[in-house]
């Protein structure tokens, strides 16, 4: 098996790195807009922000809603696949809180 | 927080990247040589494998036992603190398999 083709590689390509993790956890307890995500999350930047939505909604992890109102009002929401990550993630977490 | 206060980001910096989830897997079955590692590995150098074990050594995620034998006979396991991460690692592997 090469690297990428261990599970557990697969699922950290997805949700690993610097910044998803803890998008993911902001995510975690629902529908978030833009600015929302930018201030808990310290540190990173406007483009950052945007370019990991972008690759996160490519990924299926996260849908952008757009309302119907007369300003443009936008949310970002995991997707139903995300969520099923979510029982390795809160173990992640925890573990990370002990160690 | 910073980044590295998030509890994800701080299991992730101790279990993430590109070696070391596959370096858990295959020792969770169990105390392993150098070569036995290498060999499940694939692509995994001898010098990367030696600096990795070291550092998981330090972080307390691996034991290196030293047999008394004639010839000098040398195996890795995980730490009782490593076995706690096993469910958050089955987790992720479990959805690394389906997605």
């Amino acid at each position: 098996m090469t690297t990428e083709q261990f599970p557990v590689n697969r699922a950290l390509a997805i949700i690993g790195g610097k910044w998803r993790p803890q998008l993911y956890c902001t995510l975690e307890d629902g529908p978030k807009r833009f600015l929302e995500l930018q201030r808990a999350i310290p540190g990173i930047s406007r483009k950052v922000l945007t370019d990991q939505l972008k690759e996160l909604e490519r990924l299926g992890m996260v849908e952008r809603i757009e309302f119907d109102e007369a300003v443009l009002h936008v949310e970002y929401r995991l997707t139903d696949a995300a969520y099923t990550l979510q029982p390795a993630m809160k173990g992640l977490c925890a573990w990370g809180e002990g160690n």
